[in-house]
């Protein structure tokens, strides 16, 4: 257990307060210490309906509307968001989770954290799955144009991550472009692959089929293209496994099938699901900083309570840093 | 039947001759002309040994390879990419399919064919299945840096693609961002967002997630996202079919269940096969241009004749330079 909890922002998200205090007396039954950030009157309310008397609530009067513009945080300074910032920049927290804005919770975490010594842009990391294990996808969003330089980061820091988060003892980092050769690529690329050539496991370009086929255990790409890629890869599966179940149903010998192949398939499903990690984590800030779904439910939000929980024990943040101190020294 | 044959690169490819010249003798048995261009000795050979005796063939002495650079295409003027396309520049093919060196095809086309009046860049169109049918994306490739005024003729060009090729009345255009806000994007989509806005059928942004969802019949994006979009596409679903091959694997009662359901599985994997156009359209250029994978068979090959043979039949150049001329009067 930790001296200090993991601060949630209980209020920003479609499902909230619920999902926020139904997630959080999970975790904490396993352990994970956790304070609520957000009306105490709602809040209060909904610890006795989810009957969970002990989980402690910070009071924060205001929250950002998913439809209000990021820049607005810095004076929202009683902002749920805002308020549990502060208890992990004060120490009384050891970690940010946000299922609200995802803009807001960047803004808030930039602004109140500031970033890792070095750091010219921090970036948004997604664990997909894949043939071979996990890959560490980065930028999902982060940085809609980004610079060669903050690619050659992106791969420092995806690659401690993944070292430390997926136990990979050296992992290979991959450039998304175009084609394998360092030729093929965008203005983007070809200046990003140059700059990346001299870093520790760098393999190369990789092209969008790699991914999934878990080439590389890192694939670096700009905020855009991995948004890009993010959503594709979380929509394409839905409208498969849609397609299967309907398929599933078009005859009786079908539905026989289906039925019986059920617990395989569903473990297939169980492999692609997004809210495994439940938050994605914004790497190069100074403090852990955690960002979710605006649909996420209590299962979702306990998950990313686990997560927050498993990069404080491993001291991400500082190895982090390290690493890219590192990185600067060889360069 | 056309007046005039298709011109088919027989050389340019991992299966050929042999899968251009077993794939033109099943196009032919349906009516669709075809002239084999390639070396004369291989192809009468392979001929024989398919038993394809009444095809053309139009000696190529030259083939460019799949490892040597587009940019020599020019001098290599007896390759058969060239060889094709010079049929078709000189009115004795409709139009020219290639499953070599795709650079080389885009650069054969573009030297031999030139653009469509006003277009500032050709684009490689794909067909993507949908659960709303079939959607247009485009660019996929040509182009890895573009302005937002190329976008605004890709959405032209898609557009009419999708209205003649899928018999969609008034295609509807997306413009692929990372949000569905006009103001969210990167630099270049942002400009083109405005740029695209008086458009007919503009729809605004799409995320990624829209692509399979279908939400608008056209998704329009930069050469670089497209090719990284379509090659997760085709390894998400590849992938996936594996897990579930794996899954139904698994134990007795998942083995029964496959061996049911697997005809309902079946007509899925058979949705997502990317063989089933055979090749992607380069629209823009003033000739019907196909390019298809290295890796190609006689059925792709097969495909890519029949794709070709509709798109000559339904004139799509010339509706295309008629919809470019009028979106120029528009604007």
């Amino acid at each position: 257990m930790h001296p200090t909890p993991i601060a949630l922002d209980a209020m920003g998200g479609d499902h909230m307060p619920d999902a926020a205090v139904a997630g959080a007396a999970e975790a904490a039954r396993e352990g994970i210490h956790v304070a609520l950030v957000g009306d105490p009157t709602r809040l209060e309310e909904a610890c006795r309906a989810h009957g969970a008397t002990n989980l402690q609530v910070v009071p924060a009067e205001d929250v950002i509307g998913m439809d209000e513009h990021a820049s607005d945080v810095r004076r929202r300074t009683q902002s749920s968001v805002m308020r549990a910032a502060a208890e992990v920049k004060e120490g009384r927290a050891s970690a940010l989770v946000s299922m609200g804005h995802s803009g807001a919770t960047m803004a808030a975490a930039l602004f109140t954290f500031g970033r890792i010594k070095g750091v010219e842009r921090p970036a948004i990391v997604a664990n997909l799955p894949s043939q071979t294990g996990t890959v560490t996808l980065l930028d999902v969003g982060a940085n809609a144009d980004v610079k060669p330089s903050m690619m050659r980061q992106f791969a420092v820091m995806g690659r401690t991550y993944a070292s430390i988060m997926h136990g990979i003892e050296r992992p290979s980092v991959g450039l998304l472009s175009i084609g394998e050769e360092p030729s093929k690529g965008n203005e983007l690329t070809l200046a990003a692959h140059e700059l990346m050539r001299d870093l520790d496991g760098f393999a190369g370009n990789v092209e969008g089929r790699d991914i999934f086929a878990g080439t590389t255990d890192v694939v670096v790409t700009d905020g855009f293209t991995g948004n890009v890629v993010l959503k594709l890869a979380e929509g394409e599966a839905k409208t498969l496994f849609g397609w299967i179940r309907e398929a599933l149903r078009s005859s009786t010998r079908a539905k026989l099938g289906g039925a019986l192949a059920k617990p395989a398939l569903k473990r297939v499903a169980a492999r692609l699901d997004p809210s495994t990690y439940g938050a994605q984590p914004l790497i190069g800030v100074a403090q852990p900083t955690f960002i979710g779904h605006g649909s996420s439910d209590a299962r979702a939000v306990a998950n990313a309570l686990r997560f927050a929980d498993q990069t404080v024990r491993e001291g991400v943040v500082s190895r982090v840093a390290d690493a890219l101190a590192a990185a600067r020294g060889d360069a």
